[in-house]
């Protein structure tokens, strides 16, 4: 089945949502690599972050290079010789999965802010009925990224033993304050912004600000500032790299961060990002716990698991992943911990290919001989 | 002399500008506490960090709490029996002294954008000048916290000889790029704001949403993840404190932060604002060093100095206090470094008031001493 270019799966119709309200005729964006095996015990499924679609690594029918390009593919960390890997775009995304910007099949119209509220559970909801689609009873292993990592505790404690083994990469079992503080920032950068209008704007009137901004405080938080020390410093742009307004970019750092917004604004739906957002502050292990993170993580049954995380990391600080492996290892889990030292803040994971890919590589290797 | 409210000290005129320009007719705004003695010699001078005025503490005229109450006055560690204490607003602000926001005499006009680009030099040169005017040749000590810490070098670069003693509080020898891109982002949500209208805003028309943006942005970066995760966690506010709209604040954290950014906002001119931004990206003590940070402390010579820094602070870090304290040692000073572990991030100086208040008060007594 190698070259799988973007596939859909229909979800259950309805698709009840956890906060209430369902979803009809919903879809759910995926690509593969490799093959499933006779056995079907094969299979690993990554659950992204935020933004990225279902192309973590080019294939046959997509050569373009995936989000996580060199962490997987034939004789990589995640070894599609052997493995039979599984992407998908998360429910609410805008990358192929059914979400605020596809066409409400009730109206005909695009359903914006009439889009039900979105939790990370539905996520994991419609991530798991992609599994099942296949033909896939158990995982070999469940991976989840930053906010797919949470996306991956709601998998495991929602269906109970669908999951072998874990990777848990820069993390967090619930969402914290300053996590909560910065992306309430963003929403409100894009809500404020006159063209957002309460999610009915067009490609004329795009909330291009807002959007900006958003994507700008998401960059500082996903990175260090140990990194931006060594690789920005004081450096200025040159002069006919500057705009001749007040206040205009002047520091490289400054002309940096405009070019991940401009990547970004209008490649990312403004409404699927509120949606996705929101539903990282949302979600809480402890819920499943009686109020406590622990007790959550008490309750998900696995074999084993990798837990990464980086001591950069401002959004989902080291302690968040250590709870989540002293929480797992405690539930019975034989859990590998890795605390990294990678300049790169959050984005780690997607940046500092070598260290993470040594560790996944190894993990999976244990695995497949186990 | 116990007892001065805001007074003004008026500027040498035409007062020349580091980066270019000149103002004329300028003004200070500078309050004082206690008395000058015969000697002349038992000054202390406190530059500001970047919005507050020079009302550091109650007096007689001004009873009002000061934005440093309890680390000044009788029996305090900045004790008011003792010592003759200055505070002044910084040229740019807004709180009495000359800035964008005031009128240009040539014009009738308020300056706005007109106003000369303004450095952290020109900062230190205009309080400077309010020493002078004093009567007063040498400063018994300089206090600089946050932005004021970088105005306070430059005082002391600029005018050898004019200070005995520093005490620097949460601050850097130059700004890095984290800092550049945080500040950078909050003037943007400024100059994004339609109603900045290129400087030309009114009170009718003011750039509410900009600014409301960037003093959250702002309260993030002053405070700590660790703070919040003891003061708020993932509390919610009661459903009748919520917004019926669509992702209104739900998070205790995210009222928080709306309740700081109602007290700053249309409390401080925008433009103000902005310039004194710009000049805290520019200050570069590297610049009087041959591009070395280490070269520039080198050429500050005083007799003592008291360095003091938290763990918890991500826009001033920890490391940038250190190289203050070895380059001040280096150069001939006698250097106590504190290093706190307070939970509250750049703000601990505002907040914890035990601990900068012994380091403080045990340092000042120390030069009563010798």
């Amino acid at each position: 089945m190698a070259g799988d270019a973007r596939r859909y799966c229909p979800l259950p119709s309805p698709f009840a949502m956890k906060r209430g309200g369902v979803v009809y005729g919903g879809n759910v964006a995926y690509e593969t690599w490799g093959t499933l095996n006779a056995a079907h015990d094969n299979a690993i499924l990554v659950l992204t972050g935020l933004s990225p679609s279902a192309h973590l690594t080019a294939n046959e029918a997509d050569p373009s290079p995936g989000w996580w390009q060199d962490m997987a593919g034939p004789g990589k960390a995640i070894d599609t010789t052997r493995w039979f890997l599984v992407c998908v775009n998360s429910l609410g995304s805008d990358k192929g999965s059914t979400g605020p910007a596809s066409i409400d099949p009730a109206t005909g119209e695009p359903y914006r802010l009439s889009f039900p509220e979105l939790a990370l559970e539905d996520v994991a909801n419609a991530a798991h009925a992609v599994i099942r689609s296949l033909g896939i009873e158990r995982l070999a292993c469940l991976v989840g990224c930053s906010m797919g990592g949470m996306s991956a505790l709601a998998y495991m404690l929602l269906h109970p033993g669908s999951v072998r083994a874990h990777i848990s990469v820069d993390t967090a079992p619930q969402a914290q304050p300053f996590a909560i503080a910065i992306r309430s920032l963003q929403r409100e950068a894009i809500r404020l912004d006159p063209r957002w209008n309460d999610g009915g704007y067009s490609d004329a009137s795009y909330p291009e600000i807002g959007m900006s901004l958003a994507r700008k405080l998401g960059v500082i938080t996903y990175r260090s500032a140990m990194e931006w020390n060594g690789r920005f410093a004081r450096i200025r742009l040159d002069p006919e790299q500057r705009d001749d307004e007040p206040f205009a970019r002047e520091f490289k750092v400054e002309s940096y961060l405009e070019g991940h917004a401009r990547r970004f604004v209008r490649h990312f739906d403004p409404n699927c990002y509120l949606y996705l957002s929101r539903a990282s502050d949302w979600f809480d292990i402890a819920e499943y716990g009686g109020g406590s993170v622990r007790a959550g993580l008490l309750r998900i049954r696995i074999e084993r698991a990798l837990v990464i995380g980086v001591s950069t990391d401002i959004l989902f600080p080291l302690q968040q992943q250590e709870q989540i492996a002293d929480g797992l290892r405690e539930a019975g889990a034989h859990v590998d911990f890795v605390a990294l030292d990678s300049p790169q803040g959050h984005d780690a994971f997607l940046v500092d290919i070598p260290n993470y890919s040594r560790a996944i590589g190894d993990f999976l290797l244990t695995l497949r001989n186990t």
